[in-house]
């Protein structure tokens, strides 16, 4: 039966401000013998996007509020980590002990807004997500697209959830297809109404894009061969996102 | 570069109660040429499971409390249903409206308890989630052993969450591997801890099954091969649910 193929594309280089992602990918995927090919979908993890884009912050350049050094000092964490945490945060949804779970500016709900200090770089640096997740894997779709590949494109982090211990990848940008493939008005083969309504294809492809790519590997892009999407450019995440009056998990 | 690949298993028949569901499923992959091989990790519906352990009711017999009867009538929904979705569930988390989101008796929070009526193979019946989804992954990797076959395996179903539209397919029962990968006390090639502290791969493959497997093409069971797992047969999905006073995302 046809299935689906993923695999990670290893040795890119240290990305750093201005790189070109989606010419330094499809590089590396045919010097390790996977050229890409239209119809692909490329998992892109945000924190090679954010350095392409410059989203790294010196922690000594930061100006710190009075509320951050307070909340820092309480909490023995890095002043100017938090200070970007709360600059990153459209809202605070939870506060329990040293962890900030927030709202982003994009509407995302993570912890620490997705200001990452782990793959940064270097020490003193921060990583903040992309400034617009779509229009980043707009730009890699456009990128791609410029070399004659029809590619769909998905910028990927790694978020924890409500009740379940563990986190997973999911979408934070998209390009080239809808997030969300809908069943509702078809019926099944009893006649009955699909119970599922809709599938967030975006998150489970950006989480089997992290079982190539684990965190230690360093592979930061995976490639997904065989997966059928119909081609839509006006996609965006938002459509993904709920709102609050209407979440009823909240 | 070497990566994971995913088939369904296409050609099963309408599973009855009492059906031998590892066998049905090995052979159903060797008809279609898709032999099963040790190392593959298994994903079957919990659908199919339910079926085959008889976790189907006749609505016609339930006995119908007053309270059922009452939120029925209220939201014009069938009275035998909301019992069994009150029966099946430990605690109510949230009534909006007609949809009612439960914790079931197991420990997950979803839409009505997991109560299905869309694939119940039939009018006025209903199918429950299996009694004990980890003794039934495990009594699935048993089967499968019989058959000289060492695979993993996971029951899968397909639950909402909170601040995101769109459903995934997730775990709830495994057998013969850990559900969450730690990567607690490792660090990153710049010396950082990881950010990033445990991933639930169990979720992820369950929702990178969902890719092949799809709600409209009758195929309730996928295989994952090349995903390296290390075996452990006392595996299960309670290290995933968090316990309500650990949850920050409440």
């Amino acid at each position: 039966m046809p299935g689906i193929s993923i695999f990670g594309v290893p040795g890119l280089p240290e990305i750093t401000p201005g790189a070109d992602l989606a010419k330094l990918i499809a590089g590396a995927a045919a010097a390790a013998g996977d050229r890409l090919a239209s119809g692909d979908v490329v998992v892109v993890t945000s924190k090679i996007v954010s350095k392409a884009e410059g989203r790294i912050v010196q922690l000594d350049d930061v100006e710190i509020s009075p509320y951050a050094r307070q909340w820092a000092e309480k909490w023995e964490k890095e002043p100017a980590v938090i200070e970007l945490v709360l600059r990153e945060a459209k809202r605070v949804v939870r506060q329990v002990g040293p962890v900030l779970i927030t709202e982003t500016h994009h509407g995302f709900v993570c912890a620490n807004s997705g200001v990452d200090q782990s793959s940064s770089g270097g020490h003193g640096l921060a990583v903040l997500l992309p400034l617009d997740p779509d229009g980043s894997a707009r730009r890699l779709r456009e990128g791609f697209a410029a070399a004659g590949l029809d590619v769909a494109v998905i910028v990927s982090d790694t978020f924890g959830r409500p009740w379940r211990e563990g986190q997973t990848d999911i979408a934070i940008g998209i390009a080239g297809f809808q997030p969300i493939y809908s069943y509702i008005g078809q019926v099944d083969p009893h006649g009955h109404e699909f119970r599922v309504q809709a599938i967030c294809t975006a998150d489970e492809l950006a989480g089997a894009a992290e079982l190539v790519k684990g965190n230690l590997s360093r592979v930061p892009v995976a490639v997904i061969r065989g997966h059928q999407w119909e081609r839509d450019d006006t996609a965006t995440m938002r459509t993904v996102l709920r709102e609050s009056e209407r979440d009823l998990f909240r």
